[in-house]
């Protein structure tokens, strides 16, 4: 007899990872590309971290640890808290995960029922979507506009039809880089306290920012849900390690799903990762590379012609409307793959329904390469 | 307004979660343990692992990998079946995962639909159970007994009412250690095909038999979909990988789960785990240790009082029936600890209905606890 495949299973794939196929097609035959597709640092860890990993490797078993981490990494991070934010955490509320997206997971399942509905920005991350969906939950897309610098607003929420559960807020956004101020999260706290909707702040950008203070939304929230990340502004992405701050209504069952989902934390990486509060100084030098990066292409982009950027704030992306030019923009970026060799993402990953008009930009990479991305993309858009 | 709470994300903690602790609190209050409670190798990962992890420390970026993992150990994982079970098998259907919790996650949500019906025997592991139920799924506990080795059979599922989606399969089995052989196994493959049942088949315990040749459900259905890890025989625990061999009707939603759900496992264990396959010969050393281990309980246990012992085919436990001495066998294994420092696991763990008058002994410590535990035991249980 046949066997059964779930419904609930076929969620769709990243169109950036149709991108990094055809450019790795295109390098495997002899062309050169440049990544400005990929969302992750051209960094490898810092060196304290990197140092760190290895004198673990000489000194500890590298077994299973407790499911929410190590302590000296919870309190560690606890203090970042304190660092940062001025925000005083109990190291047992800090929750050490498999990445951010182990910490999505059981973030979600803690709090969300089949059936719940939870709203998000559109454009956004769109695995937010894509695990939500294959949990049972409804999604609640935002459709944001410049005008809301590309984030959810009481008013937005407030527009929306019939409940809602939970809000996803993410600032610096992907894709657009856009950040909330103080009065803006604390407006948004504020009006989910009232109306019984479950925030999650995702921060996995914070670190990486051109002025604006990034503010976390336990600042106005203490019981906020909010998920981080070691991936982006301590630049450790394959290390696969994040973090939640637990609400005290999830903290039980948060650390139950924690242990039959994923037993614990990569333990290498939770060791190694306590040195990355000491590594300051290398991540700067990062930060100040993307500052540079960044400045090339809000400088070069409008000169090419595409001059309808998002503002970007923070993070490492630039999210530019390209309808000038197409309303496909899953065929733009595959020609411009072809014709000069500059790899970014279609803007339906982040966007179903608007998306074909945009295309996301990282600068995560060296900054020649920004340089010659604008040249090439100057010309080609000339013609 | 108060937040909801999840219902679904309540699922029970492992109490041998809390025998770890009460272990912990005593060894913090100056007391020993003998830890036969901890379901991990007393062994670092093999030196060969612990090289190849700094080599890709100093060589490699440890960016994000591909969702599937890195090539080379795809292939290495297909090379191993042909030396292991003499299986050939397209190195593009095995999937790297986040350990093989990680692989549990997608092969559930990609095979089960909410409402589908798992069967499995019992007692068994339980974050089977726990990950299903917080997906939704219902578990079917197949009550198995000595005369079935405590393994599913045909005839037991004949005799469960309503339908069976899927069905479960360990060998060797947590906590009993007993395994199906070629023709078991192949009958359990055979019914289930006829039946429409998908069969996942749980082989993190390959490598550690005495004497049983562990046989894969590949031998006898190629789209059986198994787990792996590299946890176990490669004691590696706290690198959290594994793997999966995928079925191709799960391919592609298998693919964009992982994507989603885990981006990639962790990129240095996978560059480590590609030498694990060249490290036989002081993993063997493991598994002798292990036969020395076993052999110790399976004299001394008796001895003691405890002689209705499940068959230890392989893993590292024994499965022992305590009903001579207590109805309770979480109060038991709490007096154990608290009067002669023995830490082991209440049955109750793997089989709610009937684990009270079971405990679970792990042998993967070091030869002489297993003497000493034996010894404390042989005086406890004689009062």
């Amino acid at each position: 007899m046949a066997l059964k495949v779930s419904r609930r299973g076929a969620v769709p794939a990243f169109i950036v990872m149709d991108v990094m196929q055809a450019a790795a097609d295109r390098e495997a035959a002899g062309g050169d590309v440049l990544h400005l597709e990929v969302g992750q640092p051209a960094t490898p860890a810092p060196r304290g971290v990197i140092e760190a990993a290895k004198r673990a490797l000489d000194d500890d078993r590298i077994g299973y640890t407790l499911a929410a981490g190590i302590n000296p990494l919870r309190e560690r991070i606890a203090q970042h808290y304190k660092d940062w934010y001025g925000v005083s955490l109990d190291p047992s509320r800090i929750m050490v995960t498999t990445g951010s997206s182990g910490a999505f997971q059981v973030a979600f399942l803690a709090a969300f029922e089949a059936g719940d509905r939870v709203a998000m920005a559109s454009p956004g991350y769109p695995a937010y979507r894509n695990i939500l969906s294959a949990l049972g939950v409804e999604t609640v897309l935002l459709e944001t506009e410049r005008k809301h610098r590309y984030q959810p607003t009481p008013e937005l929420l407030d527009a929306v039809e019939g409940k809602i559960d939970g809000l996803i807020v993410a600032s610096p956004s992907n894709p657009t880089g856009t950040m909330l101020g103080e009065e803006e999260l604390a407006a948004l706290t504020g009006y989910c306290k009232e109306k019984g909707i479950r925030v999650v702040s995702d921060e996995i950008y914070h670190g990486i920012g051109f002025g604006t203070r990034p503010v976390s939304a336990l600042e106005s929230d203490d019981q906020a849900l909010v998920i981080n990340s070691f991936s982006k502004y301590f630049s450790m992405t394959g290390w696969r390690l994040g973090w939640m701050v637990v609400p005290e209504d999830l903290s039980r069952s948060m650390e139950c799903l924690a242990q039959n989902f994923f037993i614990s934390p990569p333990t290498l990486s939770q060791h190694a990762a306590v040195a990355a509060f000491d590594c300051h100084e290398e991540l700067q030098a990062n930060v100040a590379r993307y500052a540079k990066n960044r400045e090339v292409l809000l400088n070069e982009l409008p000169a090419a012609g595409l001059d309808d950027l998002a503002p970007a704030d923070g993070a490492f992306y630039i999210y530019a409307d390209v309808t000038r030019f197409t309303n496909d923009s899953v065929d733009f970026s595959k020609r411009m793959l072809a014709e000069i060799g500059l790899a970014a993402t279609p803007g339906v990953d982040f966007d179903p329904a608007r998306g074909h008009g945009s295309l996301r930009f990282s600068f995560a990479g060296a900054t020649e390469d920004m340089v010659e991305a604008a040249s090439r993309l100057k010309n080609w858009l000339k013609r």
